[in-house]
């Protein structure tokens, strides 16, 4: 029979074993947040009819979307893209859903992006949403979730940078740039980071933009002292446009509940120069930056008020993050501290001959049902390679039950991190390996 | 702009968070019973190249296989079928994994099946597999997990059918059956509980089979006197055939395993008529029904040691089984015991006014910190339209923090599903309401 190569579709991946202890605990503590926070789960399917997809994210965004087919098959199917468009769906295909209507989804996405390194063309989205309320409320727990969240997988210096696309509309219309301009507005002051001022400058023209309206707009969002605008000062310019005013004043709003909600002051400020790449945002909008080491944004998020209302009639207000979960582990992967061992095993058991087999299988037995991950190694090999595949594997503890320890109601535990070995009573090892293990009772 | 109506691909399902709540119960009990018995998690792509899954399971299920591509890509693409394939896959991908390497996977699988009730294109399964091991210990952990987990499911009159198709071979030898007429002959053997022996009679005739290869055939499964034949029967019937001794040897070694397993002996037994659909088993395989009621089989699984074969010169042997994630949750949505309200959110945190929402947020905040899962009401609205709202959505209680409570420092805690109300000092709400809601410390 032919062998065929085993190799996987360009862009994908496999998360073996060793890559999954750190995934897992941190997936854990973003799961037990988001239930703290009230967000329920939601799981939507990974196919979806094309229609529901296409014609949300712009043009460029949905080359990359996966089609699917099946012999004989008579639907357009497409893989999702993210899961803000799902999301939406749901809201307008279940109207029976109580509102405010909190749900959290971690699931893989598909997009054909050009594979390089930390960028896949499967991975997973961490996404918490509210839909159903203008509250403003909503938005700063999104934001409080994302602080409690990030300080939990132990981040220090991050900033959430908040702005809103009403404050930004209304700069436009104060400089004169067609509503049809607005996201390429947008794009323009996305690259400041990347291309400065001058940069900004240029792209804005090559748009089209007049001279003057460009200069107003840098002079407005950059001032002349180099600082950003204060939200003071914006109002004082901008606050007979109704639009800006509206932004303004979310914004204020927002800012408000942030310090009874618990979150440090360092980590937030409003940018006016944070902007969100995504065309369907229509009021506050919010992105965490690291901001040492620098490594871009590992949240991103912001209010999507007439997303629902491209599949119903009757629309609901909505506001929500992504996670930037790849990313964040990418981060976590290279810092020691938080890295926690090869294996999610915590005892081999071992088997000494087949005449203690049956003993060993007993205390397996026990084990477990005291809730400890164990192993059984399958061969009476040598002690000597036991330990060796233990040692290998990563397991910390490893416990023998010869002859001798079997006359006498004993067993040998070996701590493999310690290089200790104690013989204790069969009716203590359990207690032993808690406390080896750093395990709590249950 | 253009409405699209909001609606599912054909077979395909949303899991709303109504459903969520003992799904993800089901789910931390599989998990954990997983990882005590050893196994650690993997994850794979759910796109395969098609050439690693086609030729796989035979023509019948190839035609269910969901393709995919992206415009302009080259790559022959897939959704997976099952996790088996994946995982023989990776064990030949990466053959610096140590061994036994035992994997657990819980992941959605594709299959374009016409719908059905309680069937779908889209489904998980949640499969344990150990690879790199030909010891009957492994088949008897695997059939000792099903239990366990199953016991703790509580699930109760279950049995684990056990099976080995090297004996089924050798039986097939003995009654004349060519090897290439063997998977005829399985599931043949397979439709006895549908058909009746007259029906299983029928369909091997179908086959070509000569009237005395059918027989002797039925008088060896079973014997005149109706019940299955028994393991020492089929020894001193069929002990000369090397194949057959093979798989009766393996059969009670693995048996001899379970007590000291902790196995139940009324949840497991030997059954000759039990043959597993899929063509890839080669030694033990193991089907567990449920008794009472009567539902058809929810874990199937066996010994596959030539899969991995397939994509390596170096071959593993390998074992495991898949749970049938859905079937059980079916049948556990039934129950109302294992049932355990409609939400994950505990509390809700009322808010009175403006003036007191600053206390309201900094309690919310606190009782998260605390480990509850809280969800805050955003409107000032009357507090029956509050109390109505955590009724609708099955919040068990809910905090009052209004201008009194604020001015004597307390806080009024409602009991919804006793219908009472308490008013308890600030500083003990957290236990108090940890008293009611029947939560451990941290």
């Amino acid at each position: 029979m032919e062998i065929i190569r085993p190799r996987l579709p360009k862009g994908m991946r496999d998360i073996l074993p060793q890559q999954m202890v750190l995934r897992e605990q941190v997936l854990g503590i973003v799961e037990r947040t988001f239930a703290e926070f009230g967000f329920e789960p939601l799981i939507t399917p990974a196919v979806e009819l094309s229609e529901v997809l296409l014609g949300k994210y712009g043009g460029e965004s949905e080359k990359l979307i996966f089609f699917v087919q099946h012999p004989g098959g008579k639907e357009e199917l497409a893989l999702r893209y993210d899961l803000s468009v799902p999301l939406s769906r749901v809201v307008a295909q279940y109207p029976e859903l109580p509102k405010p209507f909190r749900r959290y989804q971690i699931a893989p996405v598909w997009r054909a992006e050009r594979p390089q390194k930390g960028r896949y063309r499967e991975f997973y989205q961490c996404d918490a949403d509210i839909v159903g309320t203008t509250s403003m409320l909503a938005d700063a727990e999104i934001i409080a979730l994302v602080y409690t969240i990030l300080s939990r997988l132990g981040f220090q210096q991050f900033v959430t940078l908040i702005n809103n696309r009403k404050l930004l509309t209304g700069m436009g219309q104060y400089s004169g740039v067609p509503d049809a301009q607005l996201p390429s507005l947008y794009r323009a002051i996305d690259k400041y980071e990347r291309v400065g001022l001058e940069g900004v400058r240029k792209e804005l023209r090559d748009e089209g933009l007049a001279a003057a309206t460009v200069e107003r707009l840098c002079a407005l969002i950059w001032p002349a002292d180099g600082g950003p605008a204060s939200l003071e000062d914006l109002r004082s310019e901008l606050g007979e446009l109704p639009l800006a005013r509206e932004g303004i004043d979310e914004l204020q709003e927002l800012l408000g509940y942030l310090p009874a909600l618990g979150v440090d002051p360092r980590c937030y400020r409003f940018d006016l120069a944070m902007v969100r790449g995504l065309d369907y945002y229509t009021g506050p909008i919010y992105e965490t930056v690291v901001e040492e080491p620098r490594i871009g944004s590992i949240t991103g998020g912001g209010r999507f008020d007439d997303l629902v209302g491209r599949f119903s009639k009757q629309s609901f207000p909505a506001t929500g993050t992504t996670i930037g979960i790849e990313r964040i582990l990418d981060i976590l992967e290279e810092r020691p501290t938080f890295s926690s061992g090869e294996t999610i095993v915590e005892v081999l058991v071992t088997v000494f001959s087949p005449e203690s087999m049956e003993a060993s299988l007993r205390l397996l037995s026990e084990l477990r049902g005291a809730g400890l991950r164990c192993e059984l190694y399958y061969d009476a090999d040598p002690l000597g390679d036991q330990i060796r595949y233990a040692l290998k594997k990563g397991i910390p503890t490893l416990v023998i039950l010869g002859p001798d320890e079997l006359a006498k109601g004993e067993v040998a535990v070996r701590d493999l991190r310690a290089k200790s070995q104690l013989t204790v009573q069969r009716d203590a090892v359990v207690q032993h390996l808690r406390g080896l293990l750093d395990r709590d009772d249950p």
